[in-house]
C-alpha cells in the first residue's frame, strides 16, 4: 500500500497494520533455485516458480519412510492451498502395505474383475480407456486424518486430505459388463503392492458412483497415487479407494482383510465400521504456526467436505464455539469433494478461538471433539491412536494469542 | 482381454480386433527415466511417472523461442487430456511480447489500479490475499487458435486453449475499493513482459465476473502463465487476460494497444471486435496422427467450451456435417469452462469425417468453416494466417482412411 491512498474501505479496520502484514508463517522461506532449464524444457513443461516451495511432509509419528519401511505417509500442505483442487505433486500419500510405490508398465497393466460374475474379464488399460468416461472431482481422506495435541500446523493435524478431478470408467459399467450374479453383496479390490492392500465395498456402493480411474486433474494419475489405475469410492475412507488396483471380486459377503486393522477393536462401540466420512471442516487460515502481524482485518478461509454429499453450509466461530456465523462459500460445490469457504473477520487483539463447522446435504452438522469422543466411548481429550479405531470428523480449534500466534487448541 | 471370455457385451462390435487395439498415437513413446530420485524428494513432491511423457510442442509456424526471439508460443497435448482441468504444467503458454518470463519476486509484486477512480492504490500480493478469493473453473484460449491445412494432431490445431480452477480477488471488489468516477467506460490492463502487453475491457465486463487471480489449480500460478498474478476475464480472447499483471486503469474510451494488432485490419467486415469467443469444440480422440487399429468400437472424446456461458448440447457427426447425434457429457460443467464429452461409436472400416458441433447457453451453434469463412468476407476455403485477423470457433474435420489413419479434414 503506497501513499496514493488516504482513505481504504474494505481494509480499514487495519489499515497501518495491514501496510506490512500479510500473515506469517512457520513454513519457511523461498529460496531461490540457480538451476536454469533449457528453453526446451521450458517449452515442453512449465515448472512452479523458484519463490513457491509449498511441500509435503512425512507424518511424525510415523517411521520415516525408507527402503525397508512399510509406511509412507505424507501430508498435504494445507495452509497453502487455495481453491479445491489440490495440485497432483502434493496429494497427500497413505499407504501401510509398501514403502515402495510400485513399477507397473502401462503395457503390463491388467486389471481383473471376477467372484460371482457371469464371464470374469481381465482388461488392459487401453481397453478401459475404451469404455466411456466420467470426470468428477472428489475428497480422498485417510482414515488416519485426525489432530493430536503435539500437531503444530494444519498439515499435521488435516494434511490427509486432497481433492482432485478423477477421470476413469464408471465401476458400474464394468460389473454390468460381466453380470454380476444373484446374491452377490460385497465386492472386493486389491492393489499391487507388497502387502497387497484390499478392501470391501457394498455391492450398491460400487454400482452407484465408483470410479475406475486413470486420470487425475488432467493427466495420469501420479505413481504415488496408484499409477496406472485406482479405484474411487467417492466420500468412503481413503483406504477403500485401492491404488495400483489389479483385481475386484464380487462376494457375497464383508470380507475381512488385512485393511481393516483400523477398524477392529474389543470394544463393541468402537468396532463399529465407519466407511464413509461424516462433515468435515478445517481452517486452513489462520492457522498453526501462523502469526498475525497485529489487529486488522483478515480472512478466514478454509476446506469443507463430507462423504454424505455436497457441502450445504459452513459456520465460523471466534469464540471458541459459542457463537456461530455463517461463511461464504468461495469455490464451485460439488458432491464428496473439498469446498472452499471464507469469512472477512476484523481481528481487535484479544485471545481468541478460530472454529469451524460443516453441515452437508444430509443436514449432518460436524461435531465437536467432546461429542466424538462420546460417542467412541472415550474421555472428552480423546484423540486416535494406533489401537484406537474410528475415523475423526471433529472440530479443530485454532487459539489466537495477544502476540497474534495461532496455536493448536487441542494442545 | 484374456480367454476367460466368450462373451463380451459393450465392445462386441470388435472384440478380436479390440485385443491389440487402443489408438495409437503418433506422440512417441514413453521412455524410461534413469534418474532415482532420493525419498526426501519423493516426499517432498510426486513427480508424474517415468511412463508418462505428454508435453507441449512450440507453435511451428512461429520463430522457436529463443533468448532474442519475441514470440513465446507454447501448445497444449489436448490428443493426451483427460477430463477437463488441464495439468498447469501443460497449460498452453502465448505471448508476442517478450520470450523472457518476468522474473517478479512477490515480496516485490504490486499491482496499481488507478485512472478514472476517487483514490488511486497500489497493491502487494499480501494485501490482495486479504480480500475475499473467488475459485471458478474457466477456460483461456488464444485468439490464434486455428487450425491450418498444414497441421498434423489436435495439438497443432487447437492446443492453444487450457483449463484451470482460477483463485483471485473479484475485480469487481476493487473497483469498489477505489471507487468508480461517472463517465468511466473502459479498463486497460498492462502486463510487466518486455513489450508491455495491454488491453481494453468494458466496465461492465470488468464489474462482473473478472478476477485478479494469483492461484490455478489450487497453487500458485506458474511464471509462464503469469506468476503471481494474472487477469481473468471469463469468456474473452486469452490476449485480455493480461499475465504479470501490474496494473490497470480506469479510462473513459477504447484504447488502442499493441495487442489489438490481431483486431485491425483496413478490411471493416474484417476489423469488427471479437472480444468474446463463440461456442467452440474439438474432438481430441481420435483425431490427427492418430491410428484405428481395425473395425471395431471405440469412444469418441473431446472437448466444448464458449465464451457465451455453459455449454448445452454437443453433437458429433460421422459422415462428415450430414447427420448429427447428440453426445454425452461426460464431466462437470462450468461457465466459460471445458466441458467434456463423448460417445461410443463403432467404426466398420469405411473412410469417413468425424466433426463436433457446440451450442451453448445462449442457443449459439458452433459454426462450419464456410460459415466463419462467409463472415469474415474470405473464400471458403478461409483460414487465420497473420494479417487476417478475427478469432475462429469453427467445426474442424477429422478424416479417416481405410487403413484407420487419422488426417486434417481441412487439409
Amino acid at each position: 500500500m503506497n501513499g496514493k491512498s488516504s482513505r481504504r474501505k474494505f481494509l480499514k479496520g487495519g489499515a497501518a497494520a495491514a501496510a506490512a502484514s500479510a500473515i506469517q508463517s512457520a513454513n519457511g522461506t523461498a529460496a531461490a533455485q540457480t538451476e536454469k532449464r533449457s528453453l526446451k524444457d521450458e517449452v515442453a513443461y512449465g515448472e512452479r516458480s523458484k519463490y513457491v516451495n509449498s511441500v509435503r511432509v512425512a507424518v511424525n509419528e510415523r517411521p520415516a519412510p525408507d527402503e525397508f519401511g512399510l509406511t509412507f505417509h505424507v501430508l498435504s500442505p494445507l495452509q497453502d492451498s487455495v481453491g479445491i483442487v489440490t495440485p497432483s505433486a502434493l496429494h497427500f500419500v497413505g499407504t501401510h502395505r509398501g514403502a515402495i510405490v510400485p513399477d507397473i508398465s502401462p503395457k503390463d497393466y491388467r486389471f481383473l474383475l471376477h467372484g460371482m460374475v457371469d464371464r470374469p474379464l481381465e482388461f488392459t488399460l487401453d481397453e478401459l480407456k475404451r469404455f466411456p468416461s466420467v470426470s468428477r472431482l472428489h475428497f480422498i481422506e485417510c482414515l488416519g486424518n485426525k489432530a493430536r495435541p503435539d500437531h503444530k500446523t494444519v498439515q499435521q493435524t488435516t494434511g490427509l486430505t486432497s481433492c482432485s478431478e478423477w477421470t476413469g470408467v464408471p465401476l458400474s459399467l464394468l460389473l454390468k459388463e460381466v453380470g454380476v450374479q444373484k446374491g452377490a453383496n460385497w465386492v472386493v479390490s486389491e492393489g499391487s503392492e507388497e502387502v497387497k492392500g484390499a478392501g470391501s465395498i457394498p455391492l450398491g456402493k460400487a454400482m452407484d458412483d465408483c470410479i475406475v480411474a486413470y486420470g487425475q486433474n488432467g493427466e495420469a494419475i501420479r505413481p504415488q497415487n496408484g499409477f496406472p489405475v485406482r479405484l474411487i469410492v467417492p466420500g468412503f475412507e481413503g483406504i477403500y479407494n485401492t491404488k495400483w488396483l489389479r483385481r475386484m471380486k464380487v462376494v457375497d459377503q464383508y470380507y475381512m482383510t488385512y485393511n481393516d486393522y483400523g477398524h477392529i477393536s474389543a470394544d463393541p462401540k468402537v468396532a463399529a465400521f465407519n466407511l464413509q466420512w461424516g462433515p468435515k471442516s478445517i481452517i486452513t487460515s489462520p492457522s498453526g504456526g501462523q502469526k498475525l502481524p497485529g489487529p486488522g482485518v483478515y480472512q478466514i478461509t478454509g476446506l469443507a467436505w463430507s462423504g454424505g454429499g455436497a457441502v450445504k453450509k459452513v459456520e465460523i466461530s471466534t469464540d471458541g464455539g459459542r457463537t456461530w456465523k455463517e461463511a461464504e462459500i468461495r469455490s464451485e460445490v460439488h458432491r464428496m469433494a473439498h469446498t472452499r469457504f471464507g469469512m472477512n473477520w476484523k481481528w481487535d487483539g484479544k485471545e481468541c478461538e478460530l472454529q469451524s463447522r460443516c453441515t452437508d446435504e444430509l443436514g449432518q452438522i460436524q461435531p465437536s471433539r467432546e461429542q466424538v469422543a462420546k460417542v467412541f466411548n472415550q474421555p472428552p481429550d480423546y484423540y486416535h491412536n494406533h489401537g484406537i479405531p474410528g475415523t475423526d470428523n471433529a472440530i479443530v480449534p485454532w487459539k489466537i494469542a495477544t502476540d497474534g500466534s495461532v496455536r493448536n487448541g487441542i494442545a
